[in-house]
């Protein structure tokens, strides 16, 4: 009788959604052309470019890592800089793989909520040394979008450093490996928070929110678009059958179902914060705003998790807890319970 | 009122085999650890060890291209070169990849049927220049079996190659992608061909075989396996929800259906050369070993071909069909007809 | 009637030493094998290993920059990460060439005095993520010496630092294109302040102190200098004629006259700092260790500095001057003069 | 007593031709700005405009390789290739720079007299998959002129393969590490050479005859020159004081002594052939157009010269002997007269 395990690890611990398994099985008719030449890749393409209210170049992955890889790798010069918030994902937890694939050396800045602000990104490009042969020369700005530390840029944010990186001549390019959660939390179009705001290229996870690791690079500028599929080749990202992955983000954007997950998850996550804050000793790391949140415990309540049915990661001094559309409301009740517990 | 296409263009062109897709599907329960530490990958990497009766290490990924270059980066030095023939696969048709992650350079040999030979390679790496620091020091051997152009190695002559290379302090690469084919065709088993005739690490391909993006590399000598991990996540070719792939290798060497349905599209090809063979003006450009035919045809077939309801690839002055275990009978009859008809 | 300038710009803007130019100048006699196999960079190396007291490798070349590239190369992984201060002259002025040459990753952290502090080093490095594969594996610590700030590590402070470096498994680069300054400085010897303390590698310049486009490596671990030769070519830093690079740094090292010139340039730098420091309204932004100082200077100051027969760089809001051996003296009573006439 | 010796190796073991010396030391005057920004740096740019009947940009390196990869990083993308000879010293002898520099792939053909030819270049490029992004991209042609085996491209080859690679789309990289011996040997004018026959981009080789590690990158092509300073500090390749390779190479272009000296270099070589070829069992392996010979010897001689006061290399189955302008001519004899004894 092995008995529940609830599992807090991280939203890709968790299955595909009904729709997306069945548009991948629904995928599996005749011949298709390999490598992205195929009628399910034209399908998804235009359902980015009606989600995003206007013409994409969209591309199917496998990898999260490879899609932000090859989007950073879209504007690149051969002797260049990538700024980026120093928790950024690409420049922590992606082992060299935007350096391996730009050539470029990632600038980490730090920044208040785990974000970077328009200002100190100016001043940062300022002294950057554009024109001197001794510094490397910036060609792209990240943004983690939302940031792993669960965090939100609100439109106006994203447009304000957009702008500080157009005019430095940086091509701006979003990490949205949980994007649905963003969109989801802040309750904007998806246009707003990218195109509308300045963003060039999108990273747009679905592997997180429901799909088979299936990641799109989405491309808002025309020019960008033209050596993707060779920085795709090159970097072993062009998928075989494509179609099987391109079914899945087709559907993945043909009706709401996708912000419902992400809704769900956010919400899960919102009243795991609101019971876990309630209990003395408890406190929050960042305010909650999608999916995640960063919690410091006493190392009893500590002890008492690790006695229990719960996955999950501690990173440094704190405790992460992911929540997945699907997660369990008792395994919720039951976490919080055996942290109330402990601590009483 | 669409009517049949019959497609010759690749076996990639063909979709999932039943058991494989139920085992992709079938994965879809719970919670697992994300990047390749679930028991669906655990469960994969057993299935290989008994395939090749003996331990092995083995990982999991979507891309031929990105299995290629990351096993060619498991053994690569700083200022490399790797061995391979002119038309091999990771020389020719993967934009710089194996480059790209090995930091190598790739030195290209001549060689009768699209193969080396251990003479002329011994002839080559002798004057390779080992131990000068004006030239690049070779490590690596890459075989492709079968060839790009359908033609295989016998056991024996991978042996001779392997002696050879590792003589020289080489690691033997095999570029397994149509490696059903192989093993059907030469009767051999997966040991054979590999480990026991002196091959180090292995890309084995599933894809162009029933599977949905998905390709293993194997690795038979210990020393290689520590780096990969590092070397996939630098390569963006780390699966998120790496599962659904294991299950599918998991499933695919679970049994003999991999090998029956290689030995149905070599047959389906060795069938298609046989009636083609037969019509006067046409010729092979190579003994039809595997799935796959390059075909000198008059230009009056070619234009007949085009006119009809076929898909296949012109490649300089020849055509290439290659055929899947699903290929339609009917498919090969019209395709034979349409030839036998516009030279008449 | 052009007049006197006087240049504080750089120590590279200075010529050659006179028996420095004597020993290039000699060195053209007879022939002499290419590429490093002659007797001077013999003599050259046996030099080095008299200068710091046991065996060395030693290695000619032309670049500051390039040697940098090539002693980090020496131990780098595939994946790696090479610590650095944020201010490294490796991490602000080399183009991204540390990481051309390695493919790593530097990661840059703060620190007082322009300096990198053992504590917090144990600190990143715990935090690494060392055999996490989704993150950068460290292999390299960097330490500039002098900083490009003017500031100096104590050989404890040094020691520290490889103590920890070395714990995790860290080779230890020390970037010493003024290390003369260093040693005049601190009054050590140059093993007290390299090997003894734990440094493995070395770039040790000669170029800013009287030599020719001439710089060492300089290898203390016995496993580093094995792939040098091969990092060199590929990098381009294999000289062609080596022997005149080669003779300037044997004859650099036969004797004190580099330490010499060294303290002549520091203590020109001293009483520079000293005579303005006194001018109400002058500040020093770093106490002034070698030949380098950097001031903060009102608007009125650095106006009659530009129309005055001055020659120097201001970084940011600082002015900086740098002092050679044979800086006039009455350079710097007429610069001194100029400020304190601004600023009554 | 040691004896005379003969030096045969190669045209870098001589030492520097007295006005270039001169020019060197009288360089060490004054100070100068680091890096190229100097005025023996503008007055070397000014002497190849002269040199050349044509504005050009110029850069000073001290390195032959650092100088090609350089050059052909000018015009690189982001996954190309670069066509070659098979026996290309940048194929050859250079350890992957070029690679490591452009992140290209060398695609080696090969051709008669070590020469390419312009209808086989023509047909490569035509079956290269422009536009395939399974293929890499062919953006440079490099010449090696004279090649490695002492022949030489006319220019009326030269201007039919840049034709064809202009054609293409592709940058013409001239590899001149002895454009003097071609020079003097085809009585062409240096523009008659270059780019009057379509060459974009030039390595001016100066340390083979005469000159101390002194080589320019000569760009005709405007757009080309862009990136160089970035592509030369990335690669280590930026001088600190370049005003003393410049000083050679202003010097060297100044008056004709170079194509002088280039004529004896060229003479000796000749002589000695004749002198060789005259002798039976002896012959040549390709014809003495420049300043080395390639020779097929019976194994008395070269166990004769082996005995004796010469140096000179082997290279498979033929030995090299290269001559200097200083080349003594009793070395000469004292050569043929051993070869001639060792077979009568």
């Amino acid at each position: 009788m092995g008995g529940a395990v609830y599992d807090f690890r991280s939203d890709n611990v968790g299955g595909a959604a009904p729709e997306i398994l069945e548009a991948l099985v629904a995928a599996n008719t005749g011949t298709a052309a390999p490598y992205g030449d195929d009628d399910h890749s034209r399908r998804m393409t235009e359902g980015f470019g009606e989600l995003f209210g206007r013409p994409v170049h969209a591309f199917a992955l496998s990898s999260g890592t490879g899609s932000n890889a090859v989007a950073l790798a879209a504007g690149a010069n051969a002797y260049g800089a990538i700024y980026c918030h120093e928790t950024a994902h690409i420049n922590v937890y992606e082992c060299g793989a935007p350096e391996l694939f730009t050539g470029a050396k990632l600038v980490a800045l730090p920044g208040a909520g785990y974000k970077l602000a328009a200002a100190q990104l100016d001043e940062a490009l300022q002294l950057a040394g554009r024109g001197n042969p001794t510094r490397v020369q910036p060609f792209a700005l990240n943004l983690t979008q939302p940031t792993d530390f669960g965090t939100l840029y609100r439109a106006e944010e994203i447009r304000a450093l957009c702008d500080v990186a157009h005019r430095h001549g940086l091509v701006v390019h979003m990490d949205g490996a949980r994007f649905a959660n963003a969109v989801a939390a802040l309750g904007c179009t998806p246009a707003d928070l990218t195109w509308r705001a300045g963003v060039d290229i999108l990273s747009f996870g679905a592997t997180k929110n429901g799909a088979i690791n299936a990641e799109a690079v989405v491309v808002f500028d025309e020019a960008l678009a033209r050596t993707i599929p060779y920085r795709m080749k090159r970097g072993g990202q062009v998928l075989s059958k494509a179609r099987f992955v391109a079914a899945q983000l087709a559907r993945y954007v043909a009706d709401d179902r996708w912000l419902d997950r992400a809704r769900q998850a956010n919400a899960a996550a919102a009243r795991l914060a609101r019971e876990l804050e309630a209990i003395p000793g408890v406190s929050l790391a960042a305010p909650v705003e999608i999916n995640m949140l960063f919690v410091r415990l006493p190392e009893a309540a500590v002890a008492a998790l690790d006695g229990g049915p719960f996955r999950y990661y501690k990173l440094g001094r704190e405790v992460r807890f992911v929540c997945r559309s699907d997660q369990e409301p008792e395994g919720i009740a039951a976490l919080v319970a055996c942290v109330r517990e402990a601590l009483t």
